[in-house]
């Protein structure tokens, strides 16, 4: 996986090079501390995916501009701002790796920075002059809040469903990729084909994103993940791998479960136990094979569009994210 | 000063009564607990001075559509999506004499629904289909944030010179009242000079609503207010009464009057002492001069348009502004 990984990112080098001088370059000449918390957060190793599925959908759609990479910052910035305000909503305190903005500089700063973070993209998005992409952007960004918003209502509910689960997702990660391959169409000037072909292809890919980084909160090594594991069970939000499982399992295990997830501060055994009993009732393998399955979704939405690198670029991609360990 | 309040309302009634509507179906059909905290501070009394304008400037410059009023709560809801954070970040307990969102449902459910609207009044922007409205909107969201920003900055501190107060309220508020009054123009298709003139009312006018606001805080009385008395102090932050008044104060007195401006749990007798000092020391005529000034000018520009009931309105509003109680 290592090695897909270096791959991949040996082939969007200069993209993703021309993305972070973008994402540099758009914070100026603002007031210092607004720089300081955004670059704290925004250049902290973010993977870039959302500009970078941008940058590289507008090629595949045949964009030939200059303004490709700076309209991919819209989406990054927009990330951004979700994390500065999810982080305080979460009451997290480790963000890769790093202690969270808020923890730093205080709440009001990091409240004020995400709303200067979603300005900010707004006034990019206008530079675009495309009345549809600011209509892409609005609706993402309405979209978003439902979901952080839906998340932050069934926080400590045991009762989830798989549906309210994937209207969460749907929301708050899946709507975002999607614009961010549905703007690179619209820059292009791309078929209504096309257009329809990378937005499938962003869509799943994040739903199938959001699949994975639930489960690595469960699978992963917190050395690796860059923040402390079971964090989402600690902060009382049910992924798939638990809600499959709460509704596999037989009385008494569920039981068993219900019990360490009340228990917020469940101790390391305990977590081992409910990972077992993940694994048992098969709400591990059951999340994988759902994010499989829209990755494959992903990848044949790209049918459409002839042999290039930039579609292999793409698909490659939609491997990482399914396979990725952090 | 009652009864211009009154005059205004009857004018303005059948526009009121349509942006009530506009503000609540704009909501539907969302979350119940969006639809919930929006209301409780969107339908709490608040002057709906900001669509107003819009929609009258509109109509000075000869706007004859059915958009308006719809257009004209992108800045209600943009204004309380502000209020939502700016009392998270203020540490505020009162608004409008109701307990203030967060106290009722916690500070995530404030941060996300304050997001919230300023999406929704994003999309809503977005259906205006003029890109030159979105570049509006754009800009006066990022100064609002860069506004706040600033503000909490200088909280505490007690050099705050009269240009950082106006470079503050500039960007807290004349920005948002100007954009208001300049969409106006904008979705009339009204000349340069129109534009120019409705941005220059509201410009001066958002200067003087803001100086006035300020002046509130240590001329009125809590009941009238809705909020407590001497709260901006109390958050640490400095306006032009004090900050006037610090400089033109004695050695002495400028000690007493730091002295009870640091002890943010000062008295009811401390705040009557520093309120007879900002008199002493011309810090609250001032402002009022200042504001009245701005009014003037706000008034002025508009001269270029022939009499009509519209403008007279404008004109009173502009009254109203600078006498108002509360």
């Amino acid at each position: 996986m290592k090695d897909l990984k270096q791959e991949i990112l040996a082939m969007v080098e200069d993209d993703l090079a021309a993305i972070e001088e973008a994402l540099e370059k758009n914070l100026n000449p603002y007031l210092d501390l607004v720089s300081e918390v955004a670059r704290h957060i925004l250049f902290s190793g973010g993977k870039r995916i959302r500009p970078l599925l941008m940058v590289l959908s507008a090629r595949l759609c045949g964009y030939e501009g200059d303004y490709d990479k700076t309209f991919s910052i819209i989406f990054e910035y927009l990330h951004t701002a979700t994390l500065l305000h999810d982080d305080l909503v979460d009451g997290a305190s480790v963000r890769r790796g790093k202690p969270v903005a808020h923890s730093i500089w205080g709440n009001s700063v990091s409240i004020l920075v995400g709303d200067f973070l979603v300005a900010r993209s707004l006034s990019i998005c206008a530079k675009t002059e495309r009345m549809k992409i600011v209509e892409v952007i609005a609706e993402a960004t309405e979209k978003m809040c439902q979901g952080e918003i839906r998340q932050l209502m069934h926080k400590g509910s045991l009762n989830l469903s798989e549906e309210e689960y994937m209207e969460v997702i749907r929301h708050k990660t899946a709507i975002l990729f999607q614009g961010a391959c549905r703007v690179s169409a619209i820059i292009a000037d791309a078929s209504k084909e096309k257009e329809k072909a990378v937005s499938g292809y962003g869509y799943n890919l994040g739903l199938a994103f959001q699949m994975v980084d639930d489960l690595l909160d469960y699978t992963s090594e917190t050395t690796v993940l860059g923040k402390e594991i079971g964090a989402d069970l600690k902060e009382g939000k049910l992924t798939l791998p638990v809600i499959y499982s709460l509704k596999a399992a037989g009385l008494k295990d569920r039981d068993l479960m219900e019990k360490i997830i009340k228990n917020r501060n469940f101790s390391v055994n305990d977590f081992e136990t409910l990972i077992e009993l993940l694994e048992k009732y098969g709400g591990i393998s059951y999340t994988q094979q759902l994010a499989a399955q829209h990755i494959e979704k992903a990848k044949k939405a790209l049918s459409i569009f002839r042999p290039s690198e930039t579609k292999e670029i793409l698909l490659k991609v939609a491997d990482y994210v399914l396979n990725r360990k952090a």
